[in-house]
């Protein structure tokens, strides 16, 4: 589907305005958060915005799917083809998911091209395991979990994210602010 | 995630521009073809489409689905949710996947609201059988493949689409110029 989508059916000359803004980062990160806030923020900039969230999507579109390698590129090849639609149309396209490992983050930037924007969610294990929003480091911890990522499982640190943000030291609030302000300087967003 | 989204983050001033069409109908039938016309079509029009061939959207959403009633169901799922996604960033989605159950076609029209557009590709199952594009019918009458529409599992016609084309009286080219012409009349599509 690939190449006959992309040679008779794109758009290209609007297609620019659409952005899909990757946040990567581990579970407790603060990776959903920012995603609303940021969402809030482009709205408010009269931008059309569709936050994926990892976790939810997942119910829709990965059911079956488990946290293998295997299983977590497979559904990061799925958010990233949502992605891409929505950036084809001129939207904004927040993907908020853990995405550990890098050739997968690589692959989806790829598909999408030079609108995809790696924001890589920094946070030390510790402080995300002592917040456990969700309790699933306990349960990681006691073993209960499989392929848990940071304790179970490998997270690959972003070699050359266009973004990163700390949610230990700065808000949310910094960090949305922060993203559009990236977005504007790269002309990407338009200032006004 | 429904929820979420539709309430926080959906641009419903904008929204009513996009459009999702659906084409239904048996294997054969003529849907992806009337769908690569009907896009062209479109994009004539200045218009931003995308097609999600069923086939095709099932190697990158639903690789490891069959073809049960409940699989099936949830592949039309995923085509619906991207769909979504498409009309909801003001873009053409054209959907062109055989969705042979009534309930799950219904399920997307929810999904969708009212930029659904249900196009059924009438075309009767003796005329697909000898176009047979794919070779697959053979291998139905063969007993070689299970739950194939039409053969070995039913096909439910749509109780009241919006457009009913027929591939067996009407070129390819006049049924994608009267679906154009449906979106016009019923205030879809601009005129100009």
């Amino acid at each position: 589907m690939e190449d006959k989508r992309m040679s008779s059916q794109s758009v290209s000359s609007a297609d620019g305005n659409g952005i899909c803004l990757w946040l990567t980062g581990l579970s407790g990160s603060g990776k959903s958060t920012t995603a609303t806030v940021l969402a809030t923020l482009l709205e408010s900039r009269r931008r059309r915005v569709s936050v994926l969230d990892g976790d939810e999507v997942r119910k829709i579109l990965s059911t079956e799917l488990g946290y293998s390698k295997s299983d977590r590129d497979t559904n990061v090849r799925r958010i990233a083809f949502v992605a891409r639609e929505i950036v084809r149309h001129g939207g904004i396209a927040i993907c908020a998911t853990i995405s550990p490992y890098r050739h997968a983050r690589s692959e989806a930037r790829a598909l999408i091209g030079e609108r995809f924007v790696e924001i890589y969610v920094d946070c030390p294990l510790e402080v995300c395991e002592a917040r456990d929003p969700k309790g699933m480091y306990k349960f990681a911890r006691l073993g209960k979990i499989p392929d848990f990522t940071g304790i179970s499982a490998p997270y690959e640190v972003p070699a050359c994210p266009e973004v990163t943000i700390s949610t230990l030291s700065r808000s949310v609030h910094e960090n949305a602010h922060y993203i559009v302000d990236y977005l504007i300087a790269s002309g990407m967003l338009e200032s006004a």
